[in-house]
């Protein structure tokens, strides 16, 4: 059975109705759903390809639209057997693609506010179905792009804090430093969470990028930041 | 596959003994939940109807019910290819049809505190096994019914107000004024969010009512109101 | 279909990873999430036990595992025809089994922090494909269990304190006095929840426990207590 995934800043009421929507053209599909805080771009631009290296045969919809109903333009991305559908706000910036079709909305009888559901649940509806996305508009070769290095790409519910950083030169047990927006605080190179239990810690996630954190306490409040502040770690 | 819905004010580890009950009575079926605030009728009678438009061969089972365990009465509600089942307490105020069950609870060994689990479940699960609903009580034409006009509905997770209110004689960017609780307001009439970035806007909501926002800000916290508040949306 | 239960303290960002990895390993399964509060094995171990009453055919992967990563230990438990897999931190203290296996975690190439999708989820795509669960380690008989009588078990949603407490002799509407902490409150045994406006009131609850709640009040904010919490009722 193919996979929808939809990543939105809305609640179920409307992740729903898509589902509705996209269930009314095919039936054969799981459809899951991922909220990701209000209006954040990055966190769902890092969602989306953090979850797409275990999905196969899958259809991401992404919706964190702001500008929805306005002259901001809409885009299919193909990649391996994944589709991605959804603003092309940046929301994309971490899917490598040349497959890109830009969504000729005046196709689609939709509403104003919630192209999700009449626009990009209708195209992930008719993808299962084997139609092919050139339908849906013109060809494409470039997508928006932001920049996420550097950044605070995400914040999970325990208050790890994922950066944009691959990698550092450090073993185990090193002091680091870490600088996110003005301050500067000490942190600990560690492999996992317990290995220590009074400094913050930096450890390599299980996204593969750099982590914050801090045993059994929430990093992200403590330090008070928000996705998309900047942050640079380095050894003293 | 069949789809059943549970519409409830409380949380998976109820809603998900349900879905076991489900379960071992009829397997080849899609549940998804959706949660409204604690003891919201009003939001979930809102909820329920607009689902509805996008679900067909779906059964909605609606757990508000504060009143569980008393002599309140339950009913199964049969409309196109939908049923609906839960307390006659309004809950189902927007659903229009004259098929009605009014369920005999004496017929189920039911806990005192949880019939979502231990009736409706059990009732959803016959049903689609095939089941005739006459089965579960005696006939009954009406339902319970609570005035949602000039109400707030629902209230997004953005805060966008949505109120039970169809249509406004207004053209884009007319001025209006709204009154909600003792407080009146300026707004803008507008098609979509980003059309107005400094005052509250009024627009044709995506499920049809008029509703209040504000760009990338929350509306119902700014005016500090809540669902079931009456409100009014009138041109200067 | 089979089943599938993740049980967890994180949220859906990992939860996916984790049914991404199942599915790469056998599609014909149907996943369910539900959260604990952070960190909270007392509350993970009592839905874990109160929802495999109602499920068969099910695997529950249970990852509220704060010292992933060091020598902590984690296990598989077979009980009739339900799988149990997580740490053996007193996470499954209520499932009453002698078949356990201690997972070997080197037959794995895990992360660090995340043996839920790198170990567990794994373990479950491989059980469901019909591996012997003695290929996963060695046998063992006994696993951690932490004590629960007099307990807090679960707050639901609605503030209503589920207890470790099996029954007490009383009658609808008798005096009841409870201790949690050092605190010391009256409270009315009940039936149901609206069987008493005013006070707070015991009653058996669906999960076959005592419970402390109030009439469409929060009994868990007022009272202040958290999952964990010793309690005592008994008749003045």
């Amino acid at each position: 059975m193919r996979n929808i995934i939809i990543v939105s800043d809305f609640g179920k009421f409307y992740t729903l109705q898509m589902m509705g929507k996209i269930l009314s053209i095919c039936e054969n599909v799981r459809i899951n759903t991922i909220k990701v805080e209000n209006y954040s771009i990055i966190s769902a631009a890092f969602i989306i390809y953090q979850l797409s290296k275990f999905f196969n045969n899958t259809i991401f919809i992404c919706v964190v639209d702001p500008y929805v109903g306005t002259k901001r333009k809409s885009v299919i991305i193909e990649k391996d057997k994944n589709f991605f559908i959804g603003p092309n706000n940046g929301i994309f910036s971490m899917i490598k693609s040349k497959k890109v079709i830009e969504i000729d909305e005046k196709k689609f009888n939709a509403s104003k506010t919630f192209h999700g559901r009449d626009i990009f649940a209708v195209i992930a509806g008719k993808i299962l179905n084997g139609e092919n996305i050139e339908n849906f508009g013109k060809k494409k070769t470039k997508i928006k792009k932001i920049n996420l290095k550097n950044k605070i790409l995400y914040i999970d519910n325990f208050g790890n804090i994922i950066t944009g950083i691959k990698k550092i030169n450090a073993k185990y047990k090193d002091k680091l430093r870490i600088k996110i927006n003005e301050k500067e605080i000490n942190a600990i190179y560690v492999k996992t969470f317990s290995d220590e239990k009074e400094n913050f810690i930096v450890y390599k996630g299980s996204s593969g990028f750099l982590e914050i954190g801090k045993f059994m306490d929430n990093a992200a409040k403590i330090l008070n930041v928000n996705i998309g502040d900047k942050v640079k770690i380095y050894k003293e």
